[in-house]
């Protein structure tokens, strides 16, 4: 035992990537409640309460709407792996990084997956899905609602007006848009709606929240071989957080509290303001970064307001920018990924990140790297242009 | 807007059962330090320093060795799916709860299972797995170290020894043994091991640790098929814990801050005498237990120090004597599990649960709550022989 370990003593970062996001004071306290039993009739309270919440923010009446104990990515194994079986046709909509995954996950679990697929920065036209179902339909239909590559807004209501026009199920990515862009799972008349804790809501990451639909319920329990993946399987963890109380895997009692805590937030504030919230200082942001001089990815009627994805400007150089922000002024913002590695910067305004305070702190921060790399504009444009766009 | 959701109000328990344990008020402490993003070079540090800490607990050199996004069952399913292949031959010891499920998973990933049975609460025979092996081929040993269900003490390393012979792989599940009893990864040389930490390391649910042998890492490299499980995909989680640090999955960076700090009183408090905390007070208890009455299911040569499962006496009412120890001691303690529902009590003793003030309690709580149910014998005869046992 020569070494040794100190105690942690790490920055403290302003979170303003693709997630994680900011967590209040209240969520850290909310996980030093000391741990109970997973069986204990205390927690079990807990978990109830959780599931009313959860159905609050995905604006649902799904009986089925819990937290997959793992993180967003577990989320989306989790709702392909119960829906599909060997063999299946899924049509996936691919215009970034995370329809690029579902895709591949779809096809680990055996599917027949057909892309739908439009460039990274653009939507996919519920039209090619329309198209796509007429020609050779489908059992699952996958989208990203917002895709945390490109910071584009998906239209969910007109492709899930196709999949039930051509009696397939309608699968929803709601990582990155949870807890900040509206998700109304049973107005859109989503099957499958799965999302994270660190984004939207606020907490620290390690759970998938989720809601599926008594359809999507019927269909896996008319399986005909069992779900891949035992920890996934959705009949098993139903039974332990319904009425049944089957143990399946000991729940992680902590991470609930702090996702309970940061529901809690949300429901305080309520969702239109939380909604409104987001909206207002996106468009800020949005202001300020043009007022910069770096163009936005998405389409002005696209655009997720938790996430904007901005052109990195000819000439400057994304590592040495990022690492200025991070050194110098403790700010964390998200470099390219995949296809747009290095050309872009992802800047999230998601929950307790997303305040006024963050976005005049960006863009000044941004205005002052960019400076030093040669790309200049008017004194505090970004800033001005943010605060005239708030007033 | 009617619900209004009141703060987290629970009661503070003595957890002596088979897990979650007790957490250490640093680690809490731990988990309050702010989020980081999990590209963060201040997070990817403690990444490396966690992978030193967790070879430490298995005493292990093997490279990859890191912890899993998810529970001990994921644990469990990442060990199984990264190393079978459809058609894959797996030999499963089964005496008792966890063995049906390493075997009720292993098929699932499409292995062909042979079980090689004892009865719950004795040891696999290696003997057994010898012959089974003689008999046919496997690709691959999956034992469970320490039976949650039962209290059992399997020996690995002459299981380990037949394996190596006959060209086998071996898995272990060590999630009721690591932190509290010895599991000498390399030693053994077992190939892949994995646990939990919620049981001897104490810190709240929420991870697996896993080591898994260069020898197995081979096996996964050459497959002819991708691992089912995306998310539990190991070369891909390797990518981002190694030094090509991809990003995989968002790692649960606050689970991980908890993780260490449990780790590191581990490392202060030394392996070994950590080891014989957990033996004298498991061999106290068990002096305790019989002194009530109380025989311990496992045999004598073969009990986990970690968990002591016993007999509830005929005409005594399970759910009556744990209800009494947990609304009037705020003590928790297990009931069986599967095939001993009704008929066991499991009692733990891990980790920060694990000392001789919880001994005396649990101790004192059943022997009141007996006495109600007409079960006597000499008053404080649970405790003397407690005392007289650590005397």
């Amino acid at each position: 035992m020569e070494t040794s370990y100190r105690n942690l003593n790490l920055p403290v970062r302003t979170l303003l990537g693709p997630g994680p996001s900011n967590v209040h004071p209240r969520v850290y306290r909310a996980m030093t409640t000391p741990v109970l039993g997973h069986m204990d009739p205390k927690f079990l309270e807990v978990m109830d309460e959780m599931m009313e919440l959860l159905r609050f923010v995905f604006q649902t009446r799904n009986t089925i709407t819990l937290a997959i104990p793992g993180t967003g990515s577990a989320g989306m194994e989790a709702a392909l792996v119960n829906l599909i079986e060997p063999g299946d046709g899924v049509l996936v909509g691919v215009n970034g990084y995370f329809g690029e995954r579902l895709s591949a996950m779809a096809s680990r679990h055996g599917a027949e997956v057909r892309r739908v697929e439009a460039p990274w920065g653009q939507i996919v036209e519920p039209d090619q899905i329309e198209r796509a179902l007429a020609a050779r339909r489908a059992k699952l239909v996958a989208v990203v609602h917002a895709e945390t590559s490109t910071g584009v807004l998906q239209p969910i209501k007109p492709i899930a007006d196709a999949c039930h026009r051509h009696g397939a199920l309608l699968l929803v990515d709601a990582v990155t848009s949870l807890g900040g862009s509206p998700v109304p799972a049973d107005e859109w008349g989503a099957d499958v709606c799965f999302s994270c804790t660190q984004k939207g809501l606020s907490a620290p990451p390690g759970l998938a929240p989720i809601t599926v639909s008594d359809r999507a319920v019927a269909v896996t329990s008319s399986r005909r071989s069992p779900v891949q993946s035992w920890y996934l399987d959705l009949s098993l963890i139903t039974k332990y957080w319904g009425s049944d109380r089957v143990y399946h895997h000991t729940a992680p009692i902590t991470m609930l509290y702090a996702l309970r805590e940061a529901l809690c937030l949300v429901h305080e504030e309520g969702l239109e303001p939380r909604w409104r919230r987001h909206q207002a200082l996106s468009n800020a942001l949005i202001a300020g970064l043009n007022a910069l001089g770096l163009p936005i990815l998405a389409p002005e009627s696209h655009r997720a307001p938790t996430l904007t994805v901005a052109r990195i400007p000819e000439g400057v150089k994304d590592i040495a920018v990022r690492t200025t922000l991070l050194s110098e002024h403790n700010l964390e913002i998200g470099g390219g990924l995949g296809a747009l590695k290095g050309q872009v910067w992802r800047i999230g305004l998601m929950g307790e990140s997303c305040t006024q305070a963050n976005v005049l702190l960006v863009l000044s921060a941004l205005e002052s790297a960019l400076g030093r790399q040669g790309w200049r504009r008017e004194k505090g444009a970004g800033v001005m242009a943010a605060l005239e766009a708030l007033a």
